[in-house]
């Protein structure tokens, strides 16, 4: 017999995805059964459905590849809520199995039924219910085909328990549907045309493929005219960059450094990138980063396609950026003793980082100087975690990241506070044996917090204030933590301790942790 | 000048609420400067809001009064919702505040906006937003006077940034409105009365108030008569019990066991429990667990004074309970080498228990002996996490029932593949040096899904599948993970071993951790 959760299986990889990614319950178990028996999709068992969603997010990113989630009805779906919201906003390609109860159960208002829809539909481009009208087959082709559409997305696909056991007959494969490309109106090509030409006041926003090294022939055509400024947002969903690349910087966090950012602006050019917007109001500050009058321009087609397009686009050019010039000064190591700072520990990472590393980051305040710093360090690829801005995605993320690319090297910079939201990730990092190098960042605090904080004024900073804000006492040992998980840690308080924990990380395949401690 | 989040905090002190769990977020942050200040609530940061949950789930379960929860906008809400969901089927009063948004900033997308409202409408009975349109001190307190009145539940309290900014005028109090009492149909209380005396063939589902110390004289009523079958539900919130006390068996969670317990079973009176429900479907199974034409009988006003309304049920008494009857037999000590297993863990648990602890039990598949071999044990508070199902939530309710019973022990009996969901709640344990002894049971795997999937025959136990349900290699060391927090750990895989290490714990106050290999 052929279960409908075979079939599924069978669907979503007939639309080309090889992980799912799970934490499964006895609504799934015939998933389990199914998982056990099919060569596709590989299934990776997470302890949170948390450090799932985030590994299906960072293998998306990095395959450019739909992945998949089996989750356990409404609480289980709703613990990997936040990084699928983080997913969503990386426009990563996911489709979210979700195993419900049956109908004749569900009637009965069991413990575990909730609104499964209310909370699919947050994060979901579509939510698809598995029902006796569509081959279970189809119906999981069809989710996975329109993750990975024009508009990539993540799709959900809810399987009520009494389909997924049913015996069902074998169906042909759902051919893939034509994908018609998303197309920029004419005028707004020409209106873009325009802008990108102005002497001066255009700023464009790229994303997507302009800051993949398959568009940074595309994107140079932008980054070397002189009257543009070009910006990625602060978190965009990958950048491949480093030295010999067109140098693109992101949009800085903060509203009042955006706002100086873009002053002047009046066009701004979506390619591939959204709309700048401040992360949160302040009282004292105004809720656009914009002039409410700048003119906003969006290609909505493919940005590398809709920039090449633009023929205008021809050289006027600007000095060769410090990215496409500036070869690497080794760093001195005079200061081996020095204790971290966000200066030198950017420094030291952006000279020992390995050609073709992934970082993730998810640095937060103590990696405000990575930016700058890995401009000019090997090619390699960044991951912002924090694209949706839910925090504790990135140990998670480096999961999906190191599996969708099992030859590169993963460098995670994980700030404390954020590790501690799914440390339980650190169990796959050694449980799949994979080539990640996690340095959690601790200062013992949420470092943001204590900002904003400071910026209410010294009223605010009130004892109770700061040490609601405090990861310690106790302090936390991550060396522990991680060596719990199965992953060898160390711990670094110097430059010189942390440039030879890297290297011993380095020389070696396989998980490690590195506990530096800012303090 | 005075904040709309310190109003917002007056009124929920307004309401009762004394305790706020928090992991905060810069929308959240002029509440941070709030607490700082404030006497009442008291704040307790925790590190993910899944821990949070589950703490003001346990506060509210132990003090009876609301507690409250202040998350950051929709993904912080979303880590908390499947505790949340345990909670809302425990019917524990709770205000689930959330920073937002401001509407300025919100309309313009920004990264961490989501839909709010539909994830808060799948587990609130009320979703209200502080608005210009009435004081913040009132909205907060009309929250909290919600979530504690006739139908208790979890009321969730949206607070855009420019209100928990703003200077706000003060207000008076909001007064209390009047609860009106619950009333069961005067039709509905004669059927049941008429079913209490029938000779056979009546269960009965008691819970709420039935379940605790108050209404225990009103509970043996029924659990002395012949004619009766008395059940709680599987999962009930809250439950004294323990030598002495009337006797009331939780149904069997398997549905199969469930469907035996419940034979010949005409009519259910439902006495502040819940409707019998299967948690799962199985395919070789009925949907329900009595015959589709078996009565049930509600009793929705409070279920002690209904009972007692109840004038015709008098002595036809059976013979006494065991737990009413029965004294404690030591344990022998002979065996004190052998291995832990679920029978004799049960027995060692049952004689050593402190008179008076709270046992918050999420042991699952090797707990299975526990309530037997406990009913004979001191008076104690037995608090099941899975209320709903979302497996996690223990390691966080026992945050919350130390901290509203400082004066109680608490003993959390978790099973290591739930520990895993939420292990950072170590860190309270530590950081608020809560008098909690945790026993991880430990089988290195998920011993329902095992069994589940040894259900479906032979033919589905693959090692692809099994391998899928374990969580080894590499072999997780829970005493590394709670040191890491700062909670002095062991390790048990002897009956002596475990004796000692529980008498060791009980010796001294604070937080201690026990790994107990079933291996």
């Amino acid at each position: 017999m052929t279960t409908g959760a075979q079939h599924i299986l069978t669907g979503l990889a007939d639309a080309g995805i090889e992980l799912i990614f799970t934490n499964p319950g006895t609504t799934e178990i015939y998933f389990v059964d199914a998982l056990g028996k099919a060569p596709v999709p590989r299934p990776v068992l997470t302890l949170t459905e948390a450090v799932a969603a985030g590994a299906a997010d960072g293998a998306a990113r990095i395959s450019g590849q739909p992945t998949a989630l089996l989750l356990h009805l409404g609480p289980g779906l709703a613990n990997a809520i936040a990084y699928l919201h983080n997913a969503k906003r990386a426009h990563s390609p996911i489709v979210v199995v979700v195993g419900d109860h049956s109908q004749g159960v569900a009637d009965q208002d069991p413990p575990l039924a909730s609104d499964i829809d209310s909370l699919a539909g947050t994060f979901s481009k579509a939510v698809i219910h598995v029902t006796k009208n569509e081959h279970p087959r189809h119906s999981a082709a069809r989710a996975g085909y329109l993750a990975i559409d024009a508009t990539p997305g993540i799709v959900t696909l809810i399987v009520p328990s009494d389909l997924s056991w049913s015996d069902t007959s074998d169906v042909s494969r759902l051919q893939r549907p034509p994908i018609p490309p998303l197309k920029t109106p004419e005028a707004t090509l020409e209106r873009a045309s325009a802008a990108l030409t102005e002497p001066d006041g255009t700023a464009v926003i790229v994303g997507g493929d302009l800051l993949r090294v398959e568009g940074h022939e595309t994107l140079e055509r932008l980054t070397r005219r002189q009257n543009l400024t070009v910006w990625a947002n602060t978190f965009p969903a990958r950048m491949d960059r480093g030295l010999g690349t067109p140098l693109v910087r992101r949009l800085p966090y903060l509203p009042e450094m955006a706002i100086s950012a873009l002053e002047n602006t009046r066009r701004v050019v979506i390619a591939g990138g959204a709309k700048p917007v401040p992360f949160f109001a302040y009282p004292h500050l105004p809720d656009r980063l914009v002039a409410d009058d700048c003119e906003i321009i969006t290609l909505t087609s493919d940005p590398s396609a809709a920039i090449s397009s633009i023929a205008t686009l021809m050289p006027n050019e600007k000095e060769p950026t410090l990215s496409s010039s500036t070869s690497r000064e080794p760093a001195t190591k005079a200061n081996d003793g020095a204790a971290l700072n966000p200066a030198n520990f950017a420094s030291l990472i952006a000279e020992l980082l390995p050609a073709d590393t992934i970082v993730v980051d998810e640095s937060n305040t103590l990696g405000l100087n990575l930016e700058e710093a890995t401009a000019t360090a090997p090619v390699h690829t960044w991951l912002p975690a924090l694209t949706g801005g839910a925090i504790g995605h990135g140990l998670g993320l480096a999961i999906g990241a190191a599996i969708a690319a099992p030859e590169r090297h993963v460098l995670a910079l994980i700030a404390d506070g954020s590790s501690l939201y799914t440390p339980q990730a650190l169990w796959n990092h050694a449980s799949e044996a994979l080539n990640i190098t996690t340095v959690i960042l601790s200062n013992r605090s949420y470092g943001i917090l204590n900002f904003e904080l400071a910026r209410l004024g010294s009223d605010a900073e009130t004892e109770g204030a700061k040490r609601l804000l405090s990861l310690s006492p106790p302090s936390i040992d991550h060396t522990r933590l991680a060596t719990g998980f199965g992953v060898p840690a160390t711990r670094a308080s110097t430059v010189g301790q942390l440039i030879d924990a890297l290297a011993s990380a380095w020389r070696s395949r396989g998980p490690s942790l590195i506990e530096a401690e800012f303090l």
